[in-house]
């Protein structure tokens, strides 16, 4: 599945969820389309592809959609998630409601300043580092925001793989590079760098305007 | 310009500022390669494909080369962002001391919610909606980040272009599409959905585990 079909594939499943919260119990290609902003023709194709078929009568039942769908973005498992760094940004991410309808959890932060990890006002625990193996074996974690400042994330980076993260998502403006951990697992990182999208949309704008 | 290409050009600027500051007046391409994490003979080869010649002796000099990719990369030029949306992230990013060794900097906030826009504890100021127009026009603004929750992004988005603005970073949940505006312009709009990018970790890492 590549990266824009898991873009449709979401948002069918997050539609599917509120239909079902409504009460309804069958729905049709064209509403999905209509809920994912795609044709109802790329509705089946993604559906034919991941083997999803409708019933003889037209439509598809809504919960058997949500198990098949579920079950292929890997919902019901474990999908808890750890912020290292509780500066704004990280704050501002261990309290975004965005990421629960998606069934991703922010289960604790860590911080190497005793000033934040000691105060009681976040809305999720915040530890110091040196509990970062104990936190993750606890909660079972393999995905880790990073949000720390560029002269730590190396760093940070290589104890999370050491204590066995396998998924990063780096907001600091260094890129982080899948490298093979002790254990021989290559990890999945996605690197975000804010300035970086910033400069590029300036860049772009000023080529646009020289043609 | 490719988007690789940027990234690299963009960490050559970065590291030939950097330089500069502690008196440097001279660089070699393998300087440049160590900064930027890549090979000399890339560092050459992009300095090729921009016309970027070295003396006869080995070498360029820094003051040169920082006129010649900030002027590429449109430094120097007018980067005023705004923010529209100011919670938790965009209060982050309002505060972010990141995107000014860029150049690139935030001249001002947007809220639909008085408490927030008649608080005068922001470093940046913070305007109503209402008066998007006129600081628009006052700063000379094209790019805005929106930050603004999903039921209200599209909406937002509309008023921005028709406001003039040509360049968006969103990081509302809902991907918004470059659609030419009343002035005939495609903007250019960068979307970073934090929940999906999360949502493709777990994918990609359920993935591998099966392989």
């Amino acid at each position: 599945m590549n990266n824009d079909m898991l873009i449709r594939v979401t948002r069918y499943y997050r539609a599917l969820n509120r239909l079902r919260a409504i009460g309804l119990e069958k729905v049709f290609a064209h509403n999905l389309a209509d809920a994912a902003g795609v044709s109802a023709a790329i509705v089946r194709k993604d559906f034919s592809l991941l083997e999803i078929h409708g019933q003889k009568r037209g439509g598809y039942e809504i919960q058997e959609l949500i198990e098949i769908i579920g079950n292929i973005l890997g919902k019901g498992e474990n999908q808890n998630v750890i912020v290292i760094g509780c500066g704004r940004i990280g704050k501002a991410l261990m309290h975004y409601q965005g990421f629960e309808p998606d069934g991703i959890k922010v289960v604790a932060g860590f911080d190497t300043d005793p000033v934040v990890y000691s105060n009681p006002s976040h809305p999720i625990p915040v530890y110091p580092l040196s509990r970062l193996d104990e936190v993750i074996k606890v909660h079972n974690v393999k995905v880790a925001i990073i949000t720390v400042p560029e002269s730590n994330a190396q760093e940070c980076y290589m104890n999370l793989l050491d204590a066995g993260i396998t998924g990063v998502l780096n907001f600091s403006p260094i890129t982080l590079k899948p490298q093979k951990t002790r254990q021989g697992i290559i990890p999945v990182v996605h690197n975000i760098n804010i300035g970086l999208e910033l400069e590029q949309i300036f860049y772009e704008l000023k080529f646009k305007n020289n043609d």
